[in-house]
């Protein structure tokens, strides 16, 4: 069998780089989230380009799926090995290979995280800004095209890998983009790889953009009435040009899950936490402008830290929240949302999803990152009650029926895998056929994570 | 012949839309840059999105060569029929569709040309940032991914695009990304067609990203002693986090081309040309943080302006530069390169290219986007010295190459066309047969701008 011939191969080519014990595959089968266990048949461990190129290469002889894997922290079941075949985690690559400080760039290995790789540059006064919460791979964030809390000013993984190293399905290995800013030469490859999850090749280094730490940072947080009192300050925020380098939504349910965990006494409503960073008088000004908008929606309580430790506080209590809500129902397991709406549409998206959860008696927690238009619900469910999770399931879909319907899309950023695939003819349409021709012209054999993405081959 | 069919059922189909008068086959024939008239065989002026899908049909029937025209002032030969067949001049689909000024999203037909919708958008208080100087139609900008003046602060279009439609190879209609300001749903669509010149499909809807135009703005000048002290500069403000909204840079020879041009005055050394958007005190302390850079790095004569008259005889002089520099050798015509290093290697390029000039005897002011590392040579030669064409294009060559070596690009915004196809394959080494593989996927009779950007087929 192609499979199993592929792993001997693998075994006499890298030895030892090769396992195939009981928890390892474990380990490499579960999921974030609520998928089910789908151990692969094997892992390897590559420790350079060369090798994995060499893995490609046997794979493709034997037609056996390869699944890239960083940390295991996507949601939607991107890193499992739904068909079998063999797991490349790249946690042994893991090596900051050149800062360039006057560029702003960094060039790193997949499995560098992104706290080591902040971590490293703190000497240098940059940082990279693309956030998810976990301490994700880069390699797995360029492949979900991941974001987070400070995409609203620095952008999502498309605007912050500026080049790639990509093995591809036959084993060859290519670059794509330079170490220049921008380029129109040619098609934008790395923008493709960027968010293809692994099913067109798999990344083996990166060159990301960075930013320069700044001078002042300042931290808010601001109660509303509602949700639409919320974000009509988010709105009129960006609109009066405020920079806000965070913006963070957090409706009555997730505060109440945080105070709870966290012991964080916020008023029992929405609330919106801010980051604003620049110079001294900046900040100042941010902060005041923002302060102004927030009482003209009825804000209250608006306090501003520029103490870091009030600051890390904070962005502990939000980085922690998705904890705070599990312990919210002990036992139970999260089904995680992720929708993207016009942000003129976000509050209804908001709202219309509040009003079926309640409808459908499911308890979902809602938090987003709201400057982009972006927010999840927490579906907590008992992961013994089928009928539970069913209505749990239908809240999700109806929840991206909504996004598409206003103008949205089905993941913000948490991606496709297994758990939207469903969608993709919706959002798509015949866009969804484009994709599978791309996938097709570049891994005819169709190893690279198969099952994800792209339409099934006929 | 297939062309000739194609014509014939355009005609019985789209009747007064196609021309074939030679006039008209001229117009579309020629190019703003070096390259020969190359006439198509006949023009069609589509209304609808509906029609695109009808043309692309029929040239896909008869295998007709298709090249999109936007106005024509790509400077490659982007839009020339090098093989023959139909231009679809695109300036009568020429509406704005819909302003979202919550969302500060357009979406407007790609006809519309960026002044034009500027000119639309002053009443909401929004603005499209993307400046390439020319007054260029935003179908075409896309196709090219241009970017210019502001795109240190606000990206390129590949930035600013947030979703399209496109009539593909064989006359399907398809939309790529939504409204929403992020997606992780699968390959980006629309950034493949952003910067794919027209090769993959006709783009008839573009959603575009606006910004709120800025409380107040500021404009300075500044001299310095060399190239490499106000690169110097430039680097310092950037790392600082000074968010310039346009850094650009214009070398002693173009000083000298816009003082006779403009009567400028400007003393004959290298200047910066910046723009500060924000509040009134943050654009003051921008332009404060800015000169006191500029001081440590020997610049001279620095001068700030918030009036708006002044601001504007400074951006129609930087506007102009390309006029004033042909002017400066009358019946010249002019060869534009453009070139884009890491920034801590624009010096360097800029100097070697200065030094590689004054060796070869080929006049060139160069000036350039220098937040980005972009930078151009407009090289005047005579169209009848063959000699001087050809050491115009030895430089030409040899900047390629020395910004290949320095980790840069062959193109910051102007794009491949014929111009820089034999760039290509150093450039991108196997990227490119990739990109011809995406190409032959999605366009198998090779029908969409032929002869461009791609490996020929074989
Ligand atoms: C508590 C929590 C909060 C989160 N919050 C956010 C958030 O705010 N924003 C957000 O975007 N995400 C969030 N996530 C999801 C997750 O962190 C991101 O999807 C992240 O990008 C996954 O990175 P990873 O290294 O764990 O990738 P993995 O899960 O290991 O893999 C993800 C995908 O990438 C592929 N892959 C991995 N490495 C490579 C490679 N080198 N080359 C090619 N393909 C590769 C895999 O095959 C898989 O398809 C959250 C997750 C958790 C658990
Ligand atoms: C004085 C001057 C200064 C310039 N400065 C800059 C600068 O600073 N930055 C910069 O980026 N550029 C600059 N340019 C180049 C030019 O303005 C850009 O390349 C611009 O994007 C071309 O737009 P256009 O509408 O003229 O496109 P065209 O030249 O008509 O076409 C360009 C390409 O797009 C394709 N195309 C056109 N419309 C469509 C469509 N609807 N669908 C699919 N494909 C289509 C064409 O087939 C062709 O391949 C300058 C040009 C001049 C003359």
């Amino acid at each position: 069998m192609g499979i199993q011939n592929a792993i001997a191969d693998l075994i006499s080519s890298l030895g030892q780089q090769v396992t195939r014990s009981k928890s390892d595959l474990e380990i490499h089968g579960r999921s974030e989230s609520h998928f089910s266990l789908s151990p692969p048949d094997a892992v390897v461990y590559p420790e350079t380009t060369a090798q994995v190129a060499e893995i490609l290469t046997i794979c493709a002889r034997h037609r056996c799926p390869v699944v890239g894997w960083g940390t295991g922290t996507s949601l939607e079941g991107q890193s499992q090995a739904v068909l079998g075949g063999v797991v490349v985690d790249f946690s042994r690559m893991n090596r900051i290979l050149s800062i360039a400080a006057e560029d702003m760039t960094v060039t790193v290995q997949p499995g560098v995280t992104r706290e080591a790789l902040n971590e490293e540059l703190r000497a240098t006064g940059l940082f990279f800004p693309v956030d998810p919460g976990a301490n994700a791979s880069l390699g797995g964030m360029a492949a979900t095209r991941a974001s987070g809390t400070t995409a609203v000013r620095y952008g999502t993984m498309r605007d912050n890998v500026l080049a790639l190293e990509v093995v591809t399905a036959s084993g060859e290995v290519i670059r794509t983009g330079t170490r220049a800013r921008k380029s129109s030469a040619g098609y934008d490859l790395t923008g493709l790889f960027v968010g293809s999850e692994g099913t067109l090749g798999l990344v083996t280094e990166l060159t990301l953009r960075l930013q320069g730490t700044p001078e002042a940072i300042s931290a808010a947080v601001c109660a509303f009435e509602s949700v639409g009192d919320a974000v009509a300050a988010v709105i009129d925020t960006i609109q009066c040009g405020v920079p806000m380098a965070r913006i963070e939504l957090m409706d009555t349910e997730s505060v109440a899950a945080v105070n709870a965990y966290a012991g964080m006494g916020l008023a029992p409503k929405p609330h919106l936490l801010l980051e604003f960073h620049g110079t001294e008088a900046s900040v100042r000004e941010q902060a005041e402008t923002f302060g102004m908008i927030a009482k003209d929606r009825g804000g209250s309580g608006f306090d501003w830290a520029s103490r870091p430790e009030d600051r890390s506080a904070l962005w502990t209590m939000r980085h922690n929240a998705y904890y705070a809500i599990l312990a919210a129902r002990p036992g139970a397991r999260a089904i995680v949302t992720d929708i993207c709406v016009p942000i003129s549409k976000l509050a209804r998206a908001i709202e219309d999803t509040r009003a079926d959860l309640e409808r459908s008696g499911v308890q979902g927690p809602i938090l987003g990152h709201v400057g982009d238009g972006n927010f999840h619900a927490v579906l907590l469910v008992d992961e013994h009650a089928p009928d539970e999770i069913m209505r749990a399931k239908q809240v999700s879909e109806r929840m991206v029926e909504r996004a598409l319907a206003l103008g949205g899309t089905s993941t913000g950023e948490h991606g496709i895998g297994i758990g939207k695939l469903g969608y993709m003819a919706r959002e798509h349409g015949g866009g969804w056929a484009m994709m599978g021709a791309i996938k097709a012209a570049l891994d005819p054999d169709n190893i690279m994570n198969p099952g994800k993405l792209v339409p099934p081959r006929t």
